[in-house]
């Protein structure tokens, strides 16, 4: 019987690319917004790959977000923005937009299971976003306790056994069909979410799973109706 | 300026003894509640105290619990208890009791910082107790981050860090002055919250702070009041 839901953040719960370029226009930054989202973006497995290989000992997403910044940058004319400016503009990643069913379903997932967020996003982010968009949960799991980064397996068994959960007992719920195939060859369910719109119209965002779930669902909503069958 | 609030639980926020003596009555235990409470809670510290000193590797606050349960029983007559029996018994701590004026002062307090239990007890065990008691967190911080056990400074650096926050930008609540004196050796702001009753009527819970600190307060909605002026 599952007992824990976990989830992934970025693309699965939160709009980042929309929202990181909804504050690059609000903070007047002369760049196109969505092309500034997706560099920042495509800095992101590289950097985490660092850590996951042993080659780099765990530090926080905050730090490599910031990092990432520096280097993009210069590729957008920015390269004399200041250092708070700086500091500033990493902390988006604190304050991204829930996608529209996220609060409401979350809300109903509740009443049946523990939740967590199951992310690369460190503890502060974790928290600092939960409190922008109103997210309750049971624990913050995920990168940070397991000092890795996924898909390493590490990082889902560290969320399952803070919950004193058996595998089995424990559900990845993600927009990401890889996330879900790393998280069931460690033994969890999984469900995968629909966000077509994670890269922007027409872009990448899986419109369904392409390896096996259990279950395939549009939006959280759906998934707690799915789950409550 | 105080950012985050780290809340000691087992006595500043739940009563332990009253709450594992109705337990026990609940249960038909042929023991005095009261005295099985203490003599439970007895074995606490030197069970931690084997981790602290490096003697043993972390584990769980639930795996001392039970230990220290299997170590008791016979002393009230109870060998004979069922290996299921004690482990449902040993989970009488995840659904500890709150005092009167701990929701609401959370939720009052919850207005204005982040909030987290920094308790030896592990994440499963908050996340269940907090379900309880309708108790809402940002984090579950604590001994299992750390992996050791308060009062050792690690645990309360590693909550701080957590929330990318200095020393100085939490504050340590707790009914317990050793616990207030370790955390402000790390550098942490301190309050005090008076639980006279904790070891019952007459016993050793502290009225006051025996060690400087920053705020001593009758309760959590006091502690607010104070905050606030």
């Amino acid at each position: 019987m599952t007992r824990a839901l976990f989830f992934d953040v970025f693309g699965t719960l939160v709009d980042w690319r929309g929202s990181i370029a909804r504050e690059a226009r609000r903070l007047g930054l002369n760049v196109d917004g969505e092309a500034f989202a997706d560099a920042w973006r495509n800095e992101y497995q590289p950097a985490m790959q660092a850590v996951r290989s042993g080659g780099r000992g765990y530090v926080k997403l905050d730090v490599l977000h910031r990092e990432n910044l520096d280097r993009i940058l210069p590729r957008f004319g920015l390269q004399a923005m200041s250092e708070s400016d700086r500091a500033a503009l990493n902390l988006v990643w604190h304050r991204l937009d829930a996608w529209p069913d996220v609060v409401a379903g979350l809300a109903t997932l509740r009443e049946r299971y523990l939740l967590a967020p199951m992310s690369n996003g460190n503890i502060a982010l974790m928290a600092d976003m939960a409190r922008h968009n109103g997210f309750q949960w049971d624990a913050v799991l995920g990168a940070e306790i397991a000092r890795d980064y996924k898909p390493k397996p590490e990082v889902y068994l560290a969320g399952c056994n803070a919950f004193d959960l058996a595998p089995e007992a424990c559900m990845m719920v993600a927009a990401h069909s890889s996330d879900l195939a790393a998280a069931a060859a460690c033994g969890l369910k999984t469900a995968h979410i629909a966000r077509p719109d994670e890269f922007g119209p027409g872009g990448a965002g899986e419109k369904g799973p392409d390896v096996p779930v259990d279950y395939a669902a549009l939006d959280l909503l759906h998934l707690a109706e799915l789950l409550s069958a």
